[in-house]
């Protein structure tokens, strides 16, 4: 998708919206939290992904010509709304997690304060490109906690279309692959290509020898060979010949071995390392790929499979068993004429889906001696905590639930940075690898207790007292706007 | 995604290979068939979809200097096969099923006859497309199935990026929704375009009534009020109230009801409608969304819930229980120096994997009495079968299984059409609401039978005895494949 021009990447109701502020003259300034209410996976946490896609689209929001002339043909619109249209550019300010930052359920992980016609219509292109990302990031990163720094991804052809597999490459670099087959990502992120052969060029030649001759020929610097289009195991034996051929001609190769895409893959690539070890090939690599998952690899690895180098597709591109990151935009607060805050909240019969009220900051509390996140705290803005004072934490939902974190034992580091401020940008993004290298300390933050697949220990985010009494004054609150006229 | 320049929207492999049979002097025409293996969600058929923008990706083939600098950085490339890419097109020929067809495991939805290296080239981009379209078209024909005419596609923000929403937006509407909530796809695809409000418009009023009301004024032929806000039964009683005000002031409105967004959508629009009915608004839409798909609205209505219309989308737009179609492309066939075919198999240890061989055709078979598909049957594309004669299919797994349709009792149609030829785009691609409701008769040919969401009845594929014998005689040999030299 080419973030120039994505104004319309909208849910016709935000437009439908700004035309009713524009109406009514709502020009009061407020503020949407974009936020998430349930780790992947029923993991222990998630990566923040995707805000330097966010941030193109910002800057670059505008209504065409042709998107007014569009507009317009809908009937729903009206000449002077449509005018204000093409004058249009977002005037407000955003605050965000740094991608490749741990975060938690109920944190904002992009916060936009500005004008309510403004903010009503970037919610639902901010929720596509952030839920995306964001969830592919975290799949990977859970998947590259099973397998160790070797995972490549090769998702591309299962991906829910260009963009899936593009941007999804891009958050799986991030989160911990080591590089992906997408030609295309690796172009526009200046991440790193890998691939070597598929079963058509085995079958493109009289026999599978030759058609390994050929390969080791021209990528022997490169010579991972596909083993399994005819017998896994005979593969083997073919590709143990031709690397004993290139040893024989003198050809010293940086990287070799076999790649497994099918059959059972603990019991092929035990005995595939034996076989490859006893011709005294101990260096070659063993790369194998087939439905794996985080679950699979965790499994293969616990039954001794000799594997090297995952490649990793389907399961991680379209996040297969939780397809979607469940994002939400929500309104937190509407200042008043006088420029007083004045914070809003959204009830429901679902505990978890009350909304916290206000503008807000989120603090990220560190235990001094390891690193690791002791807990985050949702407070309002103008709150002030030292890392010197004691400081009680409890549970928004269990009140009874607390416990004190000693002045001096913990650090505090706010994970809000401002993006934009009265429409100007004021964030640079780093690169795609700077952002991998930064996630790769992220992760040495969180607990292994917090990383187990099953049943992870949560992380907690606890509300400020403020904060919690402010919410409690609301819910109480609550009937009075459904009731009064 | 812009579908100008995706040329190096493709695994890196699939260009390592290219060098590898530029550089070997493979320069035979291939055939590779596109097929998928199951049906989404362990359902009876599949649509399939995307072919338009698997036009508009080969039309566009090309590789840039900048794409070409960019891949000799990588430093696997070669100045000369890198010379050979800046003049490269597609030549060679397409054949493809129809946008909007009803489809089965194992047929070719798409079959590509060129040189190997143009062949190859395409595999990747090719698959993500229409992949990802056939799923969404797949997953959006079942939940209309259950759901009726009334549904609608609400899923941009939680699709997997900004394509997958568009393009999903896309293939949701072909195979029956009636509209979508995405504003770009609309503009893109001439497809209708839907949305009212959403709680954030409710919330920054000071109360529900009056949010109604502004509402109400705005869009009198559209004025489907968002109830469950605060509570979702007095939300009705507020937008009763709301539509007697319009009646008494003479307002004659098109479109006019309530949404209902969370809650228990069977006992919530069951007294919603007694409340409406009551008040005399009989008309009055019963609109519902909140983590619908086709199971939950099979026992919505099962339970005798009053809905006129659904908005679905998280779990249509990431077709959730199902993420990816599983689409894969192989190598059938290989023409040596003279023209003559040389057939090619892809064995397996799992059956289901084995591929068909050869330069084939398929042939749907309908019931000349009811139009309903007998079967399809998978032959080589020089075999003749005419209508008069009787015709009898075997399963290609199980061949003591055999039925005869009698002669003129049956139909016959040739599902792939020429698509390119020789480089030539020959096709002209319906718009999408032609497609729709090409996509509509479509699905009446389909027996109810095949549509049930728990184990439906299998239409066969069967083979044609010539490409049955063909394929076995294959097997027999593959183990010469792999151990001769």
């Amino acid at each position: 998708m080419n973030y120039d021009n994505l104004s319309l990447l909208t849910d016709l109701y935000e437009i439908t919206m700004m035309q009713g502020y524009f109406k009514t003259g709502s020009t009061e300034r407020v503020i949407f939290d974009l936020f998430y209410r349930k780790n992947p996976c029923d993991g222990g946490y998630a990566v923040c992904c995707g805000l330097e896609q966010a941030i193109d689209y910002i800057r670059n929001l505008h209504f065409s010509d042709e998107d007014i002339d569009y507009l317009k043909s809908t009937g729903f619109f009206q000449d002077d709304f449509l005018d204000y249209l093409r004058g249009f550019k977002f005037t407000g300010s955003i605050y965000a997690i740094p991608e490749g930052t741990i975060i938690f359920p109920r944190e904002p992980l992009v916060k936009v304060d500005a004008p309510i016609i403004e903010a009503q219509l970037v919610e639902a292109a901010l929720l596509n490109i952030i839920n995306h990302q964001s969830l592919i990031a975290t799949k990977a990163a859970r998947v590259v906690h099973e397998a160790g720094p070797g995972v490549m991804e090769f998702g591309l052809r299962r991906a829910q279309g260009p963009d899936a597999g593009i941007y999804g490459a891009r958050a799986a670099v991030i989160a911990g692959c080591n590089g992906t087959s997408n030609v295309l990502a690796g172009k526009m992120f200046g991440i790193p290509v890998k691939g070597t052969h598929a079963h058509s060029w085995i079958m493109s030649f009289p026999s599978e020898l030759q058609a390994f001759r050929e390969y080791a020929k021209l990528y022997p610097d490169n010579c991972l060979l596909l083993v399994d289009t005819y017998n896994a195991l005979e593969g083997v034996e073919h590709a143990i010949t031709v690397f004993k051929e290139m040893r024989a001609a003198g050809i010293h190769t940086r990287l070799y071995g076999i790649r497994l895409d099918s059959g059972d893959l603990a019991y092929l690539t035990k005995k595939a390392r034996r076989m490859l070890d006893e011709a005294g090939f101990e260096d070659a690599v063993i790369s194998a790929s087939s439905d794996l998952d985080e679950y699979l690899i965790n499994s293969l690895m616990n039954q001794g499979a000799r594997i090297t180098s995952w490649g990793v597709g389907t399961n991680l591109i379209t996040s297969k068993d939780w397809s979607s990151f469940g994002g939400v935009y929500k309104l937190a607060c509407i200042y008043d004429k006088d420029g007083r805050e004045i914070p809003k909240i959204k009830v429901s019969e679902n505990l978890e889906k009350v909304t916290n009220p206000g503008n807000k900051k989120i603090l990220r509390l560190y235990d001094k001696e390891t690193g690791k996140i002791r807990g985050d705290l949702l407070a309002l803005v103008d709150e002030q905590f030292g890392p010197d004072k004691d400081l009680v934490l409890f549970d928004p939902n269990a009140t009874w639930k607390r416990t004190t974190l000693k002045g001096g034992s913990y650090r505090i580091r706010e994970l809000l940075v401002p993006v934009f401020l009265n429409g100007e940008c004021v964030y640079s993004s780093p690169s795609v690898m700077e952002i991998r290298d930064y996630c790769a300390k992220e992760k040495e933050t969180l607990w292994e207790e917090c990383q187990r697949l099953v049943n992870p220990q949560e992380t907690y985010v606890d509300l400020s007292q403020k904060l919690w009494d402010l919410k409690n004054d609301l819910l109480n609150k609550v009937h009075m706007h459904s009731d009064s006229e």
